[in-house]
């Protein structure tokens, strides 16, 4: 469904959503020599100017945003929002069949929705991309990226194994309020680390994780009784302890 | 309490306990130009031989590995194991004032115990080392070691807020029977990693960091608090998500 383009090509992309993510996507896609146009909730008109991209404000401008000329459409809103930001947009304002791309952390759910919605002459290319301001800071190259298909319902019973999980750890992590201690290992110091990133992301985002993936409250139940049953082996260990500490000290007093 | 040595003496030291941190140990030690005996539990006499240790059996050789001329005695046997191998050692084979040595994950317990029962002579020098087999594997010049004195109550503290608290992430992971993805982001990856770590260690050792650190329980606690609290945000977030869903639809119905 993707449209194919060489990367000499310089496409006009459309942003929906101008959020932290999508302004660290546009830095690479201006870098590559992308048009970029954006609309969003919030001014981000200023920060828009520096960067070049074209702002339209959600609420005057989305006529004109959608009314433009744009290869691409790219859905950069948080998962929470995207119903509410994709609903009331009057895409018969749309001049040509557009490809559409979203870029939610989870596949069923957005795929499903954008489907009813989209007009059926659009495309739509579901993609996650499995990095983000931090991981990639350094650009997308050092994460040696690949494209990799896969059904939206594999891609969300996977993500809930490992994003949804990470992300639930590193926010246990910040509720313990753990910090560096003058004596940190290797792995406390990687916990340290996923702590901090973690909340760098919304709330918005990681509620997305759970609430638009019908595969994570499974994996955080799972996470429940594997806790349940390190502590149950601690306990048992517990009890042994004390037995052997009681018959010792049994025995000791037989022998006085 | 320690005895000043400079790195160019050659020191007799015997270790008590020859498993995996030992064995890590002794490598170095005996590369520092140090003369070591071991005994054990385990008959580890033929890795000895090649190591060019002398080993002598837990069960026969007690008396000649004390009476044998050692400036330091390592105690390097589990947290669980301390004062079932220690008790019964016939110290007064000692021929002379000894520094005693303890490498234990925790500090109070083992010191606490070790006053009580060596010689007065003795010296006693309570340590954690904060690497292993894993993290120390290249060597511990890389992992740029200080050495800090504190209380062994502030250690064990710390240490149950911190190096407990990563091995239990880690065994969790572990139950989960986490495995690495298409699709892993780099906070995942180092969650795999930390599972690896975590269970190359003895479940001994890990009961050793809860039983005989008093702070560990409330840890425990801690970790099963912050987790209902994460869990509790994300129910909060579905009720709340569900409502406005709810007055969503009924608007739609009035509409109609
Ligand atoms: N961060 C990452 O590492 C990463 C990686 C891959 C994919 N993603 C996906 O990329 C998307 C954006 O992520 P993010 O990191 O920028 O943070 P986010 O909190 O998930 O999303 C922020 C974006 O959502 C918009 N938004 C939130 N609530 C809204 C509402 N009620 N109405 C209208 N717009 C609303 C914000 O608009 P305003 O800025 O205008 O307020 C902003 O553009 C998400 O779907 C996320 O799953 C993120
Ligand atoms: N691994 C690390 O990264 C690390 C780092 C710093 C400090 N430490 C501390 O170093 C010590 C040794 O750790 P480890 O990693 O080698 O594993 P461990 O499982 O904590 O201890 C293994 C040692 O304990 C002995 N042992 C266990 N149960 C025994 C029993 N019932 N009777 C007699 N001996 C018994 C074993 O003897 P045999 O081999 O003869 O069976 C072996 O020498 C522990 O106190 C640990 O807290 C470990």
């Amino acid at each position: 469904m993707a449209s194919s383009s060489s990367s000499s090509t310089n496409l006009k992309i459309g942003i929906v959503g101008f959020g932290s993510f999508a302004q660290f996507l546009a830095k690479t896609m201006l870098k590559q020599g992308h048009f970029l146009r954006a609309t969003s909730r919030s001014d981000h008109s200023e920060l828009c100017l520096n960067l070049g991209v074209s702002f339209f404000s959600a609420f005057r401008d989305v006529e004109a945003f959608l009314g433009a000329d744009n290869d691409v459409i790219m859905i950069c809103t948080s998962i929470m929002s995207l119903t509410e930001v994709v609903k009331p947009m009057p895409l018969h304002c749309l001049k040509r069949p557009t490809l559409f791309v979203d870029v939610l952390s989870v596949k069923e759910f957005p795929k499903n929705f954008l489907l009813q919605v989209l007009p059926e002459e659009s495309d739509l290319l579901c993609a996650h991309p499995m990095f983000g301001p931090e991981s990639g800071k350094n650009g997308w190259k050092d994460l040696a990226c690949i494209m990799l298909q896969m059904p939206c319902g594999e891609h969300d019973k996977m993500a809930a194994r490992s994003q949804f999980l990470t992300h639930t750890i590193g926010r246990i992590l910040y509720e313990m309020e753990i910090n560096s201690t003058p004596m940190n290992t290797k792995g406390f110091e990687s916990l340290l680390l996923l702590k901090e990133n973690t909340v760098k992301d919304s709330f918005d985002l990681y509620s997305g994780l759970f609430l638009r993936n019908r595969y994570a409250k499974q994996e955080l139940e799972n996470l429940e009784l594997a806790f349940n049953k390190v502590k149950q082996k601690l306990l048992d260990k517990m009890i042994y302890d004390q037995d052997i500490d009681d018959s010792m000290n049994n025995k000791e007093r037989e022998r006085n």
